[in-house]
């Protein structure tokens, strides 16, 4: 359906122990989907270097075109995720003279607020300009921790802050532009479709009909209320270059869905996403 | 600090289009959490046969003590965590007399509230009870699909559904009582200490002294509001057999960080969880 395979990796022990929700990842597979990309796996690990060094190279051994961290950017010891992308790319960490001139911007932004009156980039801070040789980092519009982009021949690597905040504001200036730049313009497009008077055993060999039949529109089913009262709703999503072409894929499943299901005596209704 | 190791995999295709907000992921990590269980990793996959036997073997390798699924269980064709399972342990799906007995249960059930009048158990819905050979199938108190308990000489496997009602409460019933069992009775207890006027540059070396006089502790820093600001929010998490042993353990740990940051002219309050 789609080549351009990205992969999520969330970082933080927080997410481990259920003290955050993990709302970042949602919030990146869906605009990653929007942009047609296809998202395989999302894989939270802990502060830990070795996790994170194992789950890049196990996604790089997976053949992933686009892995996506966040979390762990900042300047404090448990912040260890661009040591583990160092690690697993063997891309030592340098001094990364441009990160440090965003940071120099941001700060002085800072001060200007006058929120940042009595503080100085201390050595400490410059950890956050320390970035894997080779990467190009990202003005964070929100935060002072820049995120990182890496080219390698395997695979593109971005660094995203755990902010959310931060996390979104610099996926959409610096992210949206790189991937729509890499997979050319893509249309995700979804629908939903509610059917109900029918019973699932009779749905399902019909799905696998329409799937046949429109390869590149995804079907999936979703038993909707209390068991056994047959109302299920069908999420049916695609994507393609041009907006029209996904919305007719999408268009033509629906009308050969539907026209089943109404010789089948069942009902099928458009549901508002 | 823990030896029971848990990989949580959520299963569905929703989750990594961004349709849905993985709120199992964090019910679960907290709850396993609370058990005294490690939770290492959460790895969201999509409704794949490939992919869901795949992060079964890796982490089979990883050497995970307990995998936690969860989604996929229903009578759909895209349903497919079952067979995943059974292709990674080489365990055929069959049919289980028990699973179709606590079914027909809870048809009845069904049946009493009139919701599933005109229902019956169908070739399809028995799909549900198609278990991988010798699992135990674990009775829904919500809806129809039962959870399943796989005991291998490697692993320990529980299969939720993903609906969170149903989720929920067949862990609390049925799989609470086997961690229980599998890992003692373990209490975890978390705190959190809120920093202010100290740079984070004099904090991180304080910590690395006090987790390592304090091996059993875990401290993470959470920078908090606009940077520079110097508001550090601490988040100290233990666990222990016994709730004394946990709670005198950050007790030291919050004593030996506020004396320092007091001695260093720092401020450190205790914030409620």
């Amino acid at each position: 359906m789609n080549d351009t395979i990205f992969e999520i990796v969330p970082i933080g022990n927080e997410l481990l122990i259920g003290k955050t929700l993990n709302t970042n990842a949602q919030w990146l597979a869906k605009r990653i989907t929007d942009l047609g990309g296809f998202v395989r796996r999302c894989t939270s690990v802990r502060d830990d270097l070795n996790e994170i060094r194992s789950v890049m190279n196990e996604a790089i051994k997976r053949r992933a075109n686009w892995i996506i961290t966040c979390g762990g950017l900042g300047s404090t010891f448990d912040d260890l995720t661009l040591q583990g992308v160092a690690s697993a790319f063997s891309r030592p960490l340098v001094l990364n003279m441009r990160a440090v001139s965003l940071m120099k911007r941001k700060y002085f932004d800072l001060k200007e607020t006058s929120i940042a009156k009595n503080e100085k980039i201390t050595s400490h801070r410059l950890k956050m300009a320390m970035l894997p040789i080779g990467s190009k980092p990202l003005l964070n519009p929100v935060g002072m921790a820049p995120g990182v982009y890496i080219k390698s021949n395997q695979v593109d690597i971005i660094c995203l802050p755990g902010v959310p905040s931060e996390m979104q504001a610099l996926f959409d200036k610096h992210v949206v532009p790189l991937i729509r730049l890499a997979i050319g313009k893509r249309y995700f497009y979804d629908t939903s479709l509610t059917v109900t008077a029918i019973v699932e055993s009779e749905l399902a060999p019909l799905l696998d009909l329409v799937m046949r039949d429109n390869p590149h529109v995804y079907i999936k089913s979703h038993p909707k209320g209390a068991e056994g009262s047959s109302r299920i709703e069908l999420h049916l999503t695609t994507s393609a270059e041009r907006r029209q072409i996904a919305e007719n894929s999408i268009e033509k499943a629906v009308n050969e869905i539907s026209q089943f299901i109404i010789k089948s005596g069942g009902k099928a209704e458009s549901t508002q996403n």
